[in-house]
């Protein structure tokens, strides 16, 4: 009997207890579109920790490339787990170290063709499971249940095999992003792995991708000996090898059958061998995979407990997977004893400790990083500490950094709102003086996208010089409003003057005749223009987006928008014809998705726009389409971003407008009132207060504001400011199916240019 | 006057003070063949110190390939100055940080067709000059002198300009081994130059090429403020920049005119930014550019002093400029301060203080390594304890280790050779436990080149399943002899037997038909065989030399190779043949030059091949080309070798043999004798003891031993041992023009299987 119910409890899935808001995360949210050929958050739905170096995962596709998590819900097979994964990307890079448990007799490079049984294995939903910090999946080609879990830089596995047959592991330190990228080839440089004793092994690899260089090192102890081992070098097999050393390195280990599962524990470092295996020491003591998953829950609902939130479940499940998508990067790249390879690519200790990197700065400076100096305001610290680190060895702040190194993934220098957000919010533990010297290095010298001296020549970026150039112009005026505003706040006039004189560059390329914002060469003359025709990546002046939605990005001084297009009611018409203007090129960027008219939800110029109403005096558009797109574009689904999650900001912006309010410039203090969906939501613990949120009657069709109050008094604003959060109180909206066009109409109602204290 | 007298001192090369042996050191020899098509020593005539980091000096090729130290003295123009060279090697790389002073307006990328001068100069032999530790040249497009000189990890600049011109500099990154060898592409990963102040520039680069993963930083101080500078980042120029990231950075920098010469002091590190800047603060406190010279010139007259030599100035001049050579690598990575990057590309200290690297291995085992044995004793022990740590971290010990990283170029595992010498020499301050430890893996775990698995099931390497299968097999067979005679000597009797068997597997390629070792496919079927035909680096069973070539290799047991081949007649009637047989295929491999006969000793595996004679009973006939290879293949001249240097393989040969003896087997502690062409050598400070060899009328037609005395005994061994070098004393040759055919004849007289004490 005994034996039976080591059986049964043996194959069954044992997660860890989900409590507090736990509950309410379902990782596969953004795991899949409706279709294959839809975009999806690109999430993925493995063990990690807040924060945390390891993503521990399921991978679905050989050599991912679209979606960039390596892990399509759409999918049926599963191919291994790997340990290291990015959320919500566009772009596919880690997938370090996977590990697949297996039955059976396998030939490497098994095809349908040569019909040999591959590693692979089909599986379903119905037998696969996720919460925060746990995951596990029945592979049926396998009979083998495997289960996960992590720690800051571990990953656990235990994986029950059936009881009569041979289990085996298979590790591949050659999986990787698809090689053939169409930007820098993948290429592993250098792989090893060795056999340290009948139960651990270890090994690194060096590789060259999207990241230009990453060094991996891994320490895995399995819980039995193996019986037999095969390594494999390229197309070399060493059976009972001790070492393998190759670009591609693979291996197989044996286990005797047996009644209980099979336990490995990997440590990760992106530091050193030394790294991995302290890591591996510090975190994961002993081979108690369910307290390692009951600590990985615990860490989450800790996180999680930042907020509170009451609505419907759905709401809530939203929300929580929200912030739990917002927790997962930036990630702790630095090991337990806080060393660290910097972007010069020497080892470092980070003297906080931590050193994080994942910043996708161009989606994130939006509304996740303003999120962030809400809740998790200990790590904006030590988030924008790390991105100095890079200024101070590299010369500039972070464009798009992946694993300490710089890609120049997509445009502007968005770091610099980030910090000049947590200067005006008072984040503690960051050397302002430093943040502006970096953020005014990253505004004057010239660098790839950004070549400061053509906007000097040119008063904006010519497209015959600069690709990408209105885009280019208009967030980097941005850029240059916050270093101006930095410059103001530190006495630093001359460099004010400077920097908020280029802030004001975007009207040089605002062409009165189409009323859009227009390339131009350095002949000074227009280009060819139609406001619907979308840019890419390169080759247009638009970035991933189109005339139309890039018209709005003047996100510093809305009122001169305005006035640029003729005054409120012109701005307004241009708004409603925006979210109605359904015409569809046939060139549309990959990139826009989740369309109102020519509205994007899916990616991030659209994010801020919705909320321009209340600049104009029609707040009820604002309230209209926002609540539109949290109750159509958003669901607890796999399908429930419509388009790229982008490490947060797709979340970000639905808990922000979900609470009723929104940051339009990410860095003045000003959050612009929406249509709140939750019925109630408290942010916790701002130094010592909360600060919550009512809203009466909310959802559904009661999308309209019908009166606030704040603190009791009735208010009349269509914002509210920093101050009025982080002093605690209370903001209290009544929700109603009309719009209510007397409320936040009056000319003092309007968003001002930034919060003055 | 003084102005005058400063123009006149500023525009001439003040070389160093050459005291000692410097006198006969003449860097330029092996740098350029007799003409451009024939194999030259590929040396590089650049500023160094002994087993320095830095290599400073001029490059005559954009992206050098062959010779691959990048400078070739049938070259007219010189494209710059470069930081880190290979001395001798048959492939390309480092060539870290070029340096180009000039003149004049100059466009990026000027080609012939496009008319515009580039940075690149004219110079003539006239005006350039070498001597250890500086190296100068008057740069004839710009009117510039560059004077060179280096510490262990820095290089000092010193240039003079015409005085009415603006000096400039240009900086390259980007100057590397051809991109488009056939080898690994090689690729800037990642490229940093910032400028730190008016004068000094910091920067480093990540490539990947013929090393795998090299990072190398630099910090480079001017002496004067630069009044301007240019960046370049790509195709993009940055005027007045501050800091250029990416795959190409470039830079240049220019000087107001002047009196005074312009200096530039670069720290070079292998680890670190910091490593750069402490490297240079610890070797260049100051711009004494002459004390730093006369430092480098200084360290060298101290270790060419470890052997005293008596000959004509040519003899002196080929001797001193071989240890010079011997003396240049392997090459200390480590930083000051002992950090050093492991082959795991992990950094961590030396505990002895340095980490040696560029083990060019199956050439240097076979007589660099027996000579450093002799003159370099604790670096011997340093050498071996860096191999060591390769097979701490990367599983077995260096094939051929470059900047750190495994490169597996050519075949064998030659480190076991050197660690079995050492410990049959006895050489201290080495873990002789681990060091045989590390021999035995290196001989059991297959990796790349040594497939084990393969020797044991067939007991030789079958072509169709290993290339290079004969030259393998003999090898590896010589390798298993070393580490069976380390267990032996250890007392571990069962490897013994287990090492000693595979030792003798190269009798299982003897083909009795041919007489000849021939390649055999796992069928057990002989190949299609000729003799003559050459195989290069795979393809071929044989690996840069011809059956003939490889005939001779059994180093480990040259009486049962007599006895293979029929006995004493047949062998040196084959031996005869070896030197008299003039066919040439068309197939000549590139690395076959210096023939005699089939003798080709322009690469190592004939080096060892004249001495067998000795074997056979027909010493003099050793003695004759002994002395026909020193008198006809070596000179005193840039065409001073025969064909590649080889990291000092070509040079301890001749060092070996101008003194009268030879280490067929390198690691058995036996000397086979031949013709000493000085008349007089000592090895000094042997544990407090002199070897003397006197030679009396060596030289010219003397190429004879006609008799023999050894601490004033008569002496009628053809070899001598290891015992009576170190133990000191006096071995006196008689030579004449006429061979002593009763001298070494007895059988006693034939140089045994290894030394017995």
């Amino acid at each position: 009997m005994a034996f039976m119910a080591a059986c049964t409890t043996g194959m069954a899935q044992r997660p860890p207890q989900t409590t507090g808001y736990n509950r309410y995360v379902n990782p596969f949210i953004g795991t899949g579109a409706v279709d294959k050929n839809s975009l999806s958050g690109s999430n993925f739905p493995g063990a990690c920790t807040p924060f945390g170096l390891v993503q521990l995962g399921p991978d679905t596709r050989d050599n991912p490339n679209d979606p960039a998590s390596g892990y399509d819900y759409n999918d049926t097979t599963i191919v291994g787990f790997s340990h290291t994964h990015l959320s919500g990307t566009g772009v596919a890079d880690l997938f370090d170290f996977l590990f697949m448990p297996y039955t059976g007799d396998i030939t490497w490079n098994a095809t349908p063709e040569n019909g040999h049984k591959g590693f692979r294995s089909a599986f379903t939903h119905e037998q696969e499971k996720a919460v925060p910090g746990y995951y596990s999946v029945q592979l049926l080609a396998h009979k083998t249940l495997a289960e996960l879990t992590a720690t800051a830089h571990c990953g656990v596995h235990r994986y029950t095999f059936p009881q009569q047959e041979q289990g085996r592991v298979m590790v591949d330190l050659d999986h990787s992003l698809d090689k053939k990228r169409p930007y820098w080839e993948c290429k592993v440089i250098s792989a090893h792995l060795e056999v340290v004793n009948d139960h651990t092994i270890e090994g690194y690899r060096v590789i060259t991708g999207w990241s230009r260089l990453r060094k991996v090192y891994f320490r895995a102890v399995f819980s039995k000996p193996f019986a037999a081992r095969q390594l494999r070098e390229g197309g070399q097999v060493i059976n009972n090898g001790e070492v393998a050393n190759g670009r591609s390195v693979k291996a197989v280990f044996s286990f005797a059958p047996s009644n209980a599962p099979l336990l490995v524990k990997v440590g990760i470092s992106a530091v050193s061998a030394e790294g991995a295996r302290s890591n591996l020491a510090a975190e994961v003591k002993d081979f108690d995979f369910d307290a390692t998953a009951q600590a990985a829950a615990n860490s989450w609902s800790k996180e999680l407990g930042v907020m509170d939130a009451e609505g419907t479940d759905e709401q809530k499940t939203i929300l929580y997977t929200g912030l739990y998508h917002l927790f997962t990067q930036p990630n702790n790249l630095a090991d337990a004893d806080s060393s660290y390879a910097g972007t010069d690519y020497t080892v470092r200790k980070a003297v906080d400790g931590a050193h994080y990197s994942t910043f996708s700065l161009w989606d994130t400076y939006r509304a996740a990083h303003p999120l962030y100096t809400l809740v998790q305001q200990g790590r904006t610290a030590g988030f924008i500490n790390s991105m100095i680190r890079q200024y101070e060895t590299y010369g500039y702040l972070p464009v798009w950094q992946l694993w300490g190194d710089e890609t120049y993934c997509m445009i502007g220098n968005h770091a610099i709102p980030v910090i000049a957000d947590a200067f005006r919010k008072g984040i503690a533990g960051i050397d302002y003086a430093k943040a502006y010297e970096a953020a005014k290095a990253s505004s004057l010298r010239n660098h790839p996208g950004s070549p400061f001296h053509l906007l000097e020549q040119y008063k904006y970026f010519p497209e015959d010089k600069q690709s990408q150039s209105v885009s280019l112009t208009l967030e980097i005026a941005y850029d240059d409003w916050c270093v101006a505003q930095m410059a103001l706040q530190m006495g630093k006039k001359e460099d004010y003057q400077f920097f908020l004189n280029r802030s004001t560059y975007y009207r040089n390329l605002y062409d009165q005749q189409t009323g859009f914002f227009r390339g131009k060469n350095s002949q000074g003359e227009w280009l060819p223009f139609n406001p619907l025709t979308y840019g890419g990546n390169g080759g247009s002046p638009f970035t991933e987006g189109n005339g139309w939605q890039y018209f709005w990005y003047v996100p510093q001084d809305v009122p001169d928008l305005i006035k640029l297009v003729g005054g409120d009611k012109a701005f307004v018409n241009k708004l409603d014809t925006f979210f109605t203007h359904n015409a569809k090129p046939e060139d549309v960027n990959g990139n826009a998705s989740g369309f109102i008219g020519q509205y994007a939800h899916g990616n991030e110029p659209s994010h801020h726009v919705i909320y321009l109403y209340n600049y104009a005096g029609e707040p009820w558009k604002a309230q209209q389409y926002a609540a539109q797109v949290m109750q159509q574009q958003y669901n607890g689904k796999s399908s429930g971003y419509s388009g790229n999650e982008d490490c947060g900001q797709m979340s970000a912006w639905y808990i922000f407008s979900a609470m009723g309010f929104y940051p339009v410039n990410p860095a003045n203090g000003i959050y612009a009132l929406g249509s709140p969906q939750l019925s109630k939501a408290v942010i916790k613990g701002l130094n010592g207060k909360n600060f919550t949120v009512v809203a009466e009657g909310a959802g559904g069709k009661n999308c309209y504001i019908q009166r606030v109050t704040l603190n009791g008094k009735p208010y009349n604003k269509t914002y509210i400011t920093h101050s009025d959060i982080v002093n605690g109180g209370t903001l209290v909206f009544t929700m109603g199916e009309k719009p209510n066009k007397k409320w936040g109409v009056a000319a003092d109602s309007r968003p001002p240019l930034e919060e003055v204290r």
